[in-house]
């Protein structure tokens, strides 16, 4: 898994800090993950691909959060696109693009399919045959999920050399990929992991943005690869965080540590500090593997 | 007066091209005329104020000249503010900020006031004791006005050494500014244009984007000392020109030479050509003082 950050800061975009946005490539897809003011500059200054962008992911309604999906709308219709584009998002996002669709009169000559969701548990938002993505409910002061993308486990590893050596059948091949035990030439019943190894674990990428600190996360998320939390404070100002419904860094941590994740990475950060190495210092204090979101930078896990 | 253009390119906006968006100092006056996506940045950018901007002037709902203002308006609520924002533009205008301002939830705190315009005659937008804004109908596939931005004509001024030898009473010379004539100290009528001079001539700005080529827009930005027209297109795609009821660089040079301008502007270029100067070339061969928009560029007559 891919993924790069296109901004990463709260609030107001300013020159050199964009509101969030992030691409994630997994398994050939590339979702795009919220779509703050700006982000269609910042996809083709990273070099994402416009046409490979068939999913779009939106936390809640915010305009940090949202208020560049309109634009990025209008240019795939500009650009000539003929695939269909999906958004994911809370209620209320199809009447956000359809109003705007509408007063500009602009006929969009794709499909645009809205998913939209509602109630308070986590849900299956979109699967297929290797991916599976569910929300995150988060507390936030407006209706708001995170989402978990993961990979389904993959099949089973053929130990070529071991299957061989136990006279099976190249037919019963993809039995053996599937995990059954199966019959070998000699008529012998093999047993499925003498002949097979483990698939590599499948993995998971969790995004938390924007919320309050809420444990009620924490088996969601469980294990996930990597967290994306935000901290839009310190915890010299939790007061804050506690009343905007946000976290703080030693939070996120927080979250990172009861959930065994491998990795944490911070965004969302306040214009009121100058120096978000103190993120990392509050939050790596408590949760070492922290990393801080930069405009650009790119992990890959 | 004094014009900063902070985006001048037409459709998507790109890395260093961003769309259309100016900002008009006239007469104390910030107005902001058209706010594609990322205009915010560039304002910041180009250290315009945010508390003096007071109006905002939209031609049309084409996202490239409106994007913007969500995020706008906004932020002036993030930063706090508590003066009223005046909107003008097309009716509709009120329908797509509302609608957004609804679904993320967002309480304004400063008094919005939408000025929707309507009807095919050219109105007066704005008034005040020294300015003037009316509109300027134009062709476009979509409802789209013009602005003329007019300096109202100042008293004249005083001949002070003309009007003590003429024994003039000081408590006349208000009725003197205003261009009566007055009788002096002995009795005698004294004609006013013997003791006053002409005020400064009153400037004015026309703004054209986006628009076909139509002469009926010419009586009314008649000797403006600036114009600045739209030229998507070059001459070799007046064919497009008229199927997207733009206009190409020739077109709007013939429009400032039949206005009498004293300087013609030229933007909202298509990304399809590479040299821009090509625009400057093919509009100066019919009208010589033409310039080219450019980021940041400011012009001051």
């Amino acid at each position: 898994m891919k993924l790069t950050i296109l901004g990463y800061h709260s609030a107001t975009p300013r020159e050199n800090a964009n509101p969030t946005s992030q691409v994630l490539e997994i398994k050939n897809h590339f979702f795009l993950i919220d779509c703050g003011e700006g982000t269609q500059v910042q996809l083709r200054k990273h070099k994402v691909s416009f046409s490979k962008i068939k999913h779009i992911f939106i936390s809640h309604l915010h305009g940090d959060h949202v208020f560049g999906l309109i634009g990025l709308v209008s240019t795939f219709r500009l650009l000539g696109r003929t695939s269909d584009l999906y958004i994911h998002g809370p209620k209320g996002i199809q009447e956000l693009i359809e109003v705007q669709l509408k007063l500009s009169q602009s006929r969009i000559d794709y499909n645009l399919i809205f998913n939209e969701l509602e109630g308070n548990q986590s849900q299956v938002v979109f699967e297929d045959q290797k991916v599976v993505v569910t929300s995150i409910p988060l507390k936030h002061r407006i209706y708001t999920n995170g989402y978990l993308f993961s990979e389904k486990p993959s099949e089973r590893r053929l130990n070529a050399p071991a299957s061989h050596d136990a006279h099976i059948d190249k037919a019963y091949f993809s039995k053996l990929k599937q995990g059954y035990d199966v019959t070998n030439n000699l008529g012998q019943l093999i047993k499925n992991e003498e002949v097979t190894l483990d698939p590599p674990r499948a993995k998971s990428y969790a995004y938390c943005s924007d919320t309050a600190f809420s444990t009620s996360i924490v088996p969601l998320i469980n294990k996930s690869n990597v967290l994306y939390h935000e901290a839009t404070f310190l915890n010299e100002d939790e007061d804050l965080a506690r009343k905007t419904l946000h976290s703080t860094a030693a939070q996120a941590a927080e979250i990172a540590k009861l959930a065994h994740v491998q990795q944490l990475i911070l965004g969302h950060f306040s214009s009121r500090y100058d120096d978000e190495d103190r993120f990392l210092k509050e939050a790596g204090a408590i949760f070492k593997p922290t990393f801080l979101a930069e405009n650009g930078k790119v992990f890959e896990w």
